[in-house]
């Protein structure tokens, strides 16, 4: 469940430690050195940059590697005893902690992580460098907003800001008007659903597409009407034909690294998916979640502006979230498009769940504003981790089709025969969850395909491609296959994310 | 929108302070008292218990006050002034600050709240002292969280736990995995709507009752049944009457502190309702977002076990919210029944919007579990506030007859003459904003009430009133009364909390 690999008692060296430091010192430093290193040293912590239980550098020798003197790293070591970041015992020398502790529980629960079963159906991260942080900032100005009811159902005025200019930097002009903070982008779906479309109703949607939003279609009793995903790309013309032909109440979109493919729509498409919108006054409802995970770097830098940007005035719906992006533990999304939509929307919010918690909203907000950088080196070990995957499975299952996504969490893996229902179902006895590729489509469409995320920490992921390509070869052996799986699978399947 | 007044560069007196302070020393005391002390000052402000900008005693006055050495304040004071809690000016003395300060257009935001207007809508406060000490343990034990990918969708083990622990206290034997967390009980309301009921379904619900879950049962294309609350208490006859002859899929009660009307469902009354439920097969949904908030103590004390006590099984969910009890920013609520509903209910959350953050779990939790304590004072406070309100509303308004709650946090007062919507017209040009009895019935009903909270701060409570007072006697010179209310006030009106 972990990327960082738990080094339990085992010594963290002078010379990573400076490295993981990197400039502590602030440039105004009113603050004593001494302070200024505690804090740093506590950020790392906190963080999870330096795991729990680890041995850290004795003084002198930090000292020296740090170029600084003997009594500054005593001073700052002091204080962090003092504030129960470190603990020195006996003959085991200075080790990392906190001060919270463990909660009850944590570790033998492992959320559905039975003796041994590896889960390799989440597409999601651990939290990033500077998680804590943002959360420290957040506590830090909650005092203002503590003498106020707490009701913010459309979002505090700073995270409105922060995503309309995050927005207008990626090229599209946005005011906070036109922002609803929402908690996390299905969420968002939900609100949309309910404002534009009643029981009965017909949605467009790419086939395949993101598991959660063909529940939620089908939850709100409305029918989800596919239209297939060329080889590469997507196909503006089949997509227009459904738009004119079946009058649905809006088309949800992926974009941006699209669930499960990982493709991402180039500027073209994105201005042509536009004009067929409009051409029959179609809502398109643009699912970013997945915005920002590029692996590519020129593409994440310079890539096409949101799909919004195109939108001559009304068309584009934007849902947007931190949680592929940051962290599933903080619950922040949003909802962009013309103000009044977003007036709509909120009136319709105070319904489902009244408001989101005003801590996450400080936190997103540092987040999004740049207070709290978040290492860019994520970016390079997500990339890592998916280049270390798709060779494994070309190795180990040479006759997969694995095309290289250009980002977003999870490979979208084709296998030679149509059977990845009967494949999860083998893999499970072989202590692996998979989520094959079915739960993406409608009326058990994609019996060839299987997501694989590469989100597990990497011995965790070689032991999954091993029990996969074990599985697939039971498989193989076995006179016919198992029967497909249960068409209830969209709302009676293990929660995948 | 607080009960703390703003006392702009006023001067907090040293006996104040040390009232304040309380028990400020830890019993084990491993840290230093200038540390303990600077903790102690540090929460106080946090938690808005001292206001910003508020000159504190000076070292020697508060040396003397706590009888403990000027050289121990001074340490305090130097540690808070480094950490930007303090702030030393020439000519003002050492003024309180936050290290975060305000954040963008909070003060030009204060939603909804045009020049002058008051909104006597809500039923909300401010946050307890307490709140952000919750939220900085939480902080404390979030590090272990991060290293995991945070989609806690049922709810962290702990917080179950503690909410389990909470029914069984008060006599309602309750296991962990009969808890599922919700973003609030709205949010709850919702899931088990979708869970139980479809498009035409039926729900019984007192009448009148809480507007949003009106709101809820219509947005779920479901039909509110409404059973009139006789004089006092419940009419248990009716209500079997009515889940026999409409066949709802089940029946939502307030039985805390009912809102609007504030009244308390006795133990008998309780079976009773349980019997019905039990004797029609209807499951009976008791929303308890008002428990905790009595304000007669004993009652509060030696109140009737929570309805789900006496079901023989599978007739009672619970929904519940630590909005009202403790703060409406933070966002958890629970849902409590058997556990193979609740497991149904968790595959339907996650269509809905996955799950509930980390970190406003870890704080609920702090809270909950009673690792930090929630002053009581904040009951007798709430007490005067009504006591005020009512004793206010017999003077102005003589006319009105205005029952006393035993608990919740509004009245639920009665007038002479069914134009309550026509009141709340009148009002608004009087710059305030009430909420008509009709937004908390079906087909207008209630025109003869109107639900006045006391959760505004004296001064501004006055002022309410006051312009309540004038809007009714213009009414009264009026010819003839303005036209009723839209009917479409559920969805369309200003959100009331």
């Amino acid at each position: 469940m972990t990327m960082t690999s738990s080094l339990n008692q085992s010594t963290l060296g002078a010379a990573s430690l400076v490295r993981h430091l990197g400039k502590w010192r602030s440039a105004n430093g009113s603050d004593p050195a001494y302070r200024q290193l505690a804090r740093a040293l506590k950020l790392l912590i906190m963080d999870g940059r330096v795991p729990l239980s680890v041995r850290v550098p004795g003084e002198r020798e930090l000292a020296q590697a740090l170029g600084i003197s003997r009594t500054t790293v005593a001073a700052a070591f002091n204080q962090l005893r003092d504030e129960n970041y470190l603990a020195s015992r006996q003959g085991s020398g200075t080790v990392t902690r906190v001060p919270g502790g463990n909660r009850v529980g944590i570790e033998a629960e492992a959320e559905g992580d039975e003796e041994g079963v590896i889960d390799w159906t989440a597409a999601a991260l651990p939290a990033p460098a500077g998680m804590w942080q943002a959360y420290e900032v957040a506590l830090s100005q909650l005092p203002t907003w503590l003498s106020r009811i707490g009701y913010e159902g459309s979002g505090i005025p700073c995270l409105r800001e922060a995503i309309a200019a995050d927005y207008t930097r990626r090229g599209c002009p946005t005011r906070p008007e036109q922002i609803l903070v929402t908690s996390g982008a299905q969420h968002g779906l939900t609100l949309v659903l309910q404002l534009l479309a009643g029981p009965g109703d017909r949605i467009v949607v790419d086939h395949p597409t993101f598991h959660n939003a063909l529940s939620a279609i089908a939850r709100n009793n409305c029918r989800a009407v596919p239209v297939g995903l060329p080889a590469e790309g997507w196909d503006i013309d089949a997509m227009q034909a459904a738009l004119r032909q079946t009058s649905p109440r809006f088309a949800y979109i992926i974009a941006d690294y699209h669930n499960p493919t990982g493709r991402h729509m180039d500027a073209a498409t994105r201005r042509a998916l536009v004009d067929a919108a409009v051409r029959t006054r179609t809502p398109l409802l643009i699912d970013e979640t997945m915005a920002g995970t590029g692996l590519d770097a020129d593409l994440f830098d310079i890539g096409p502006p949101p799909v919004a940007t195109y939108d001559p005035g009304g068309a584009v719906i934007s849902l947007g979230s931190v949680s592929k992006r940051y962290w599933g533990g903080m619950r922040i999304g949003w909802i962009r498009t013309d103000e009044q939509t977003i007036a709509s929307l909120a009136r319709i919010r105070s319904t489902i769940d009244m408001a989101t918690p005003v801590v996450e909203q400080l936190a997103a907000t540092a987040l999004l504003d740049g207070s709290v950088p978040v290492e860019s080196v994520r970016r390079a070990e997500i990339r890592d981790a998916r280049d270390r995957l798709v060779t494994l499975l070309a190795d180990r299952l040479p006759d997969w089709h694995v095309p290289l996504p250009e980002g977003g969490l999870s490979v979208w893996a084709e296998m030679p025969r149509p059977e990845a229902s009967a494949l999860a179902a083998m893999a499970q006895a072989h202590g692996l969850r998979v989520a094959p590729g079915p739960r993406f489509g409608i009326d058990g469409a994609f019996e060839r395909f299987v997501r694989l995320p590469f989100t597990l920490p990497p011995a965790e992921m070689d032991r999954a491609v091993d029990r996969l390509a074990t599985a697939a070869e039971r498989l193989l052996s076995r006179v016919r296959p198992m029967a497909a799986f249960s068409p209830h699978w969209a709302l009676e399947a293990e929660r995948v994310i």
